[in-house]
């Protein structure tokens, strides 16, 4: 376990510490978006930083200090972008708050089971508060999420959050309940990625669609959703293997120690009898650990995982209808990719 | 800590193992509130199992055994009840689903905080499957209230069930602030009362007006339900330091040696000195809480603290509109009290 969280749902926003705007990358998706993304966004914020602090002094400390910390918020882009350019924007902006507060409330409850001392550079409510502040913390933010987005008074709108929201505690029970076994299979694997990462996404972008009132868009955005955040899942576990340990601020195969089986050590196993013998219980030490990340990059299972992960957002980016902000979510795609490249 | 859960949320159901039906004084409740009430709760029961084992054999099984672990089903009888005979069946099923979905996935929580072994004399989900397994599970059944809820496809019911959720959140938090803090005063005694217990009661009531279509009597059943969870929350700190110990199922004085600062022990220390000046954090065993307890009883604080619940519940009384189930409400609130006399 690393100081900076679990691996696997949330690797590169960990990787990489900093704000929509500082992101060179986000920022060239701004400027495609159009010139309502940057408001919208500063609006999102606004949203959220209420959210933490309608609790008084003591009890928003928390929410507002998970909030706070950033991130990349590239659900709430996801969600302004689905919405495009003619959207209403109180309505957008409560969609994209509500999908970021499910994300933060799930970040909260991943780092009391680590019991992470660190996220983004800064201490997790665990370590700050305690275990019982931070899974009350995090029961908060989710209830917090569905009172933001009910104001919407859409029931397709609850509906599609609150299915990724169960997605997502489910993916995290799939992820345990398969922990250490070596066995498991691609699907199964993708499944988990499906549930864990690429649900939130999809419902980024249907809320956007819905949020503007554009239902009709809101499966095809979703559809753009999904692989994009399936392929996200993908190259973060690539990376977790493929380090380098500089970039990624932390030693390669955290995921092998925890337990957590990943496509590139799946497709490695079919390659190499010796990884296929392997225990994932045996490697105990980061310095194995590493070891057995060079021996999975030497079968080539890295180049193959991050070729699926690509193969996915050209579909994603193919299969996007012509709509005004198709170029915008065009570079969200690219940045997915870029972040591994 | 007890191995039946920790004090404050749930007393009576932990020290009482059984179902509705099982239930003498819920049986008369049934039996007031109209022949659809039974057949009403046989469909709550359904939909928990369908939701619970919708997530296939494995993961199913937590949220199952937490589902069908049962208590007194309290929650969804309010729904069933404020929703009165004449209701349609699905909405007000689904909706007395969702509250009890959000009162397990509160006590799952809870049980992973506390560390406890045994609710209602089966192994918690936390001692059966892990820390882990525990909080996704919590996660998930939280997530599927609302995508039960959403079904009804009403605005207003999300948001009365979020805010009663996020209230319960809210009231972990503060009780977790206040802890050891024997100096807490009593409207913060009874706010944290109001957000962990009486703030789902309500919804549980507003809810059934708002699945039957009575919006106009959500206000009223609501303010009910609010009353009655407060006494109830009342009257089961009165039990955690009353005892006796046969009868709560765990030694007396569990609330003090957890570092909750109840009614009894905040009135008690007005009057008694020595207990003014005493350090909760010198509690440490339970032989020490149980001559705590005698302390209090000694000062009559609990006659004080009991009478304060049973003005409330004659408030309830009193306050319950002329509608067809009113004699159901009344015995339930009748229920509340005579658990405890």
């Amino acid at each position: 376990m690393t100081a900076t969280g679990r691996p696997g749902r949330d690797g590169p926003e960990r990787a990489a510490p900093g704000t929509a705007a500082a992101d060179p990358a986000v920022a060239r998706i701004v400027g495609a978006g159009g010139p309502h993304v940057p408001r919208m966004l500063a609006r999102v914020e606004e949203r959220l930083a209420a959210v933490a602090t309608s609790y008084g002094p003591v009890l928003g400390e928390h929410a507002l200090a998970t909030i706070s910390a950033g991130g990349k918020r590239l659900r709430p882009l996801l969600v302004l972008l689905a919405a495009g350019p003619d959207a209403p924007d109180e309505p957008v902006a409560r969609a994209a708050a509500a999908v970021e507060l499910v994300h933060a409330a799930s970040l909260v409850h991943d780092d009391v089971l680590d019991g992470a001392s660190l996220r983004r550079g800064r201490p997790t409510v665990v370590a700050a508060a305690g275990r019982d502040m931070a899974t009350a913390t995090g029961d908060l933010l989710f209830s917090r999420a569905f009172g933001e987005l009910v104001e919407n008074g859409s029931a397709d709108q609850i509906r599609a959050l609150s299915r990724a929201s169960a997605s997502l505690s489910e993916g995290e029970l799939v992820q345990r309940a398969d922990a250490w076994d070596a066995s498991v299979p691609v699907e199964r694997y993708l499944h988990r990625c499906e549930l864990k990462t690429a649900r939130l996404f999809e419902a980024a972008c249907e809320l956007g669609a819905l949020a503007a009132g554009r239902d009709d868009a809101a499966p095809v955005l979703g559809a753009f959703g999904r692989r994009i955040g399936l392929a996200f899942q993908l190259l973060d576990d690539v990376l977790d293997v493929s380090g380098p340990a500089e970039r990624i601020g932390k030693h390669r195969g955290t995921d092998l120690l925890d337990g957590t089986v990943t496509l590139p050590f799946i497709l490695a196993r079919e390659r190499d009898p010796g990884l296929a013998a392997l225990d994932p219980r045996s490697i105990t030490t980061p310095e194995q650990a590493e070891r057995v990340c060079d021996a999975i990059a030497a079968t080539g299972a890295l180049d193959e995982a991050r070729a699926r992960a690509l193969a996915i957002v050209a579909d994603a980016k193919a299969e996007l209808p012509d709509v005004p902000q198709r170029r915008a979510l065009e570079l969200v795609a690219d940045g997915v990719v870029d972040r591994y490249s």
